[in-house]
């Protein structure tokens, strides 16, 4: 049987379930992988943390040259998050000779040429399966079951965080603030939860499945990125009303005009698969040109969920000789040859309050008209005092002209404010 | 760059897919696999077919012998269907170091472990991905996604046919017979339908699928069957009212009694994912201890779903030079010391037409209170002349306690007829 020595490089959530089960499970994976898997050494700060989750005092190390100096140790497993010290400890990881299982997103969207060109120098695995939608088996579907296909579009509902959100604002028609308390509260939300709802765990997280769907780097700059901090629980009951739901989605598509990767607040049809994953949920759809549809729904976060992504991820570099990692020729300023659009298309929801006074329909959609954007359909509600809102849903058209268009709407006499600007997807 | 040749056994519907992939992205699989992927040869007896797909004469082989002495044939894809010739070429490409691939799931539900022994010895890749679920990658994700997990239960909507014919007697309230025609005019179901309808497909399927999930054989004599031929449009529309949707399920479970594997059309609650995956679709639903939930949802069958799913396992076999397989030690009988159940518990639905007498209600939960069977919602609704219609649901009960029952039931002179009896899984 094979022994395989594990260093894991932070105790803390994640890093605790990692631990968990591959302490738990020794005899499960002697039996069913034909694996012996030891976990050699952490190496964690907090040393109590570490005592109290059952490690020995010998097994705890102090420094990152005592883990890659270990002969003991096969796979490092960073959990530790953030950019550095990660890097520089993954970097010297590779460089011993280790394989390397991370779930650092930030790190992998940030570094990953860098990262890369070690693991091949060395002939080590570079594995990051749970970097993306936690127990979901994203990355090895990916990698290793869609080869076949030309992917046309990846859309998911990848931050569980703003997910929760959301789903509290819908249903309890709570404003943000109320529901980033509910979350912040149980856990599913950080005391500074920046990263999640300004949208940039997601923009990690599709940058890295874009990758690999159109085997090409797309960096975190060839990324659009927009958080919910600025959503109206009315555009959540306006949209519902009107047949949409709004989700945080990460969208990647293969387009004519090149590839367009974009994080935003979206309305998606209520009958949409990814309308109904709620809560901390998260979920994948994958167009392929020969497989067609395929979705993935499961846990995105937490300890174990994202703990199983990486033992698979441990049990693999195991027993897989080679080394392992996208198979294009990457570096940090992305293929010369791969085209991103620099202006995407999208549909349209537009919020105006206006002054309720005659014409004022007319002369909005004129403006649009002369914005050459095609209005899908219109609503209009009286609201207090001589004022109006009005509900504008378009047909696809050009950011830039909506934009321009949107200026143009502001600066009339007519239109007191724009409240609710949220793209479409259906 | 590594030169891969494929031969191809059958160039039906399935591998006419495998051809037009194989040959239309040999740019595309060199650019994003360093792979040189030639069809160097294929065996169909209907020459004709073959020359209609654009194969060469000089390609088509008249027998398998010149197949498997082909040098420059590297991988062998199986996609003729049925146990023989399957089989022995199978064997034969195998015994002459050749590794295969294969969508063959009634091959592999029967023969597996004759065909993995020979792989194993050979050390060359045998490969079924798309042996199950068309191209949804749940073979990789059960393999290589899932193993830190002991997986709970697996339960799937596996075969496209019957989901058909289900969704379109819910749908048109057909009855079985209009919706069978239906399928067939649209080529969902085939002029026998016997494999799909009576669910021997979903077998092979769930016995493939239980035995990955459960790292233990399950032959098909382990797995309980039941198809959907006599399903009546009342009992979807009765089940519908109460909260119900009428699926065939593939369910997989590990209990305390063993492990527990049916088929069978199954009520599962409207709101469960499984309810909203209609027509053709197919999905899967997995419990793991560590990841929780997990769903996967696309495209069963077809051409090119199927071909993607047996191309993805060319470009993995061709990939990695060890071989590959399932990594439990089975026979045909099963591994010895897993145990299976004699009797599972499920829930019930049963319409019984009575006499619409006094007291009938009463003697008939008697009944049921005898065979220790709880009822958890009694529904009477009075029919034609005289008789009444009562729909039990019970809590979960044994089978052959429900079995008995219905025996005794059917025994009293109150009751005219069961008419349907249906398990429910929620």
């Amino acid at each position: 049987m094979k022994k395989v020595g594990v260093a894991i490089l932070g105790l803390g959530v994640v890093g605790g379930g990692v631990y968990e089960i591959l302490t738990e499970k020794k005899e499960y994976f002697k039996k069913t992988q034909n694996l012996d898997i030891t976990v050699e050494t952490v190496l964690e700060k907090n040393v109590e943390r570490a005592l109290a989750r059952g490690v020995n005092k010998s097994n705890i190390a102090s420094n990152i040259e005592e883990v890659v100096s270990n002969p003991n140790v096969d796979i490092v497993v960073e959990v530790m998050g953030g950019t550095e010290p990660a890097r520089t400890f993954v970097l010297k990881a590779l460089m011993s000779g280790k394989s390397v299982v991370t779930s650092n997103k930030e790190l992998f969207a940030k570094h990953w040429s860098e990262l890369e060109e070690e693991a091949k120098k060395m002939n080590v695995a570079l594995m990051f399966e749970a970097s993306c939608v936690g127990g979901v088996p994203i990355i090895r579907v990916l990698q290793d079951g869609m080869q076949a296909n030309e992917i046309q579009s990846i859309k998911g509902i990848i931050n569980g965080t703003t997910n929760y959100i959301l789903t509290k604002m819908a249903e309890n028609d709570a404003d943000y603030e109320t529901a980033l308390k509910e979350a912040q509260k149980l856990g599913y939300a950080e005391f500074n939860p920046t990263a999640d709802v300004e949208g940039f765990d997601a923009t990690y997280k599709i940058s890295i499945l874009s990758s690999l769907a159109f085997n090409s780097k797309v960096c975190i700059e060839n990324v659009y990125r927009e958080g919910i901090t600025g959503i109206d629980k009315e555009d959540i009951a306006y949209g519902k009303s009107m047949g949409y739901t709004l989700k945080l989605l990460g969208i990647g598509k293969r387009t004519d005009g090149g590839i367009d990767v974009r994080v935003h607040p979206t309305f998606v049809k209520n009958d949409d698969p990814l309308a109904s994953v709620n809560d901390s949920f998260n979920a994948v759809h994958l167009v392929g040109d020969s497989v067609g549809e395929i979705m993935l729904y499961g846990r995105g976060a937490g300890a174990l969920p994202t703990g199983s992504a990486i033992v698979s991820d441990v049990i693999f570099a195991a027993k897989h000789s080679e080394n392992y990692y996208a198979p294009f020729k990457n570096n940090e300023k992305g293929n010369k040859e791969t085209k991103f659009v620099s202006d995407f298309v999208s549909k349209y929801y537009i919020r105006l309050c206006v002054k309720d006074e005659a014409g004022v329909l007319a002369k909005i959609s004129g403006q649009f008209a002369k914005g050459d954007i095609s209005i899908k359909e219109v609503k209009q509600m009286t609201s207090a005092e001589s004022l109006a809102e009005i509900i504008v849903i378009t047909h696809p058209a050009y950011e830039s002209a909506m934009k321009k268009t949107i200026e143009k709407l502001t600066a009339l006499d007519e239109v007191v404010e724009i409240k609710g600007f949220i793209r479409i997807e259906e």
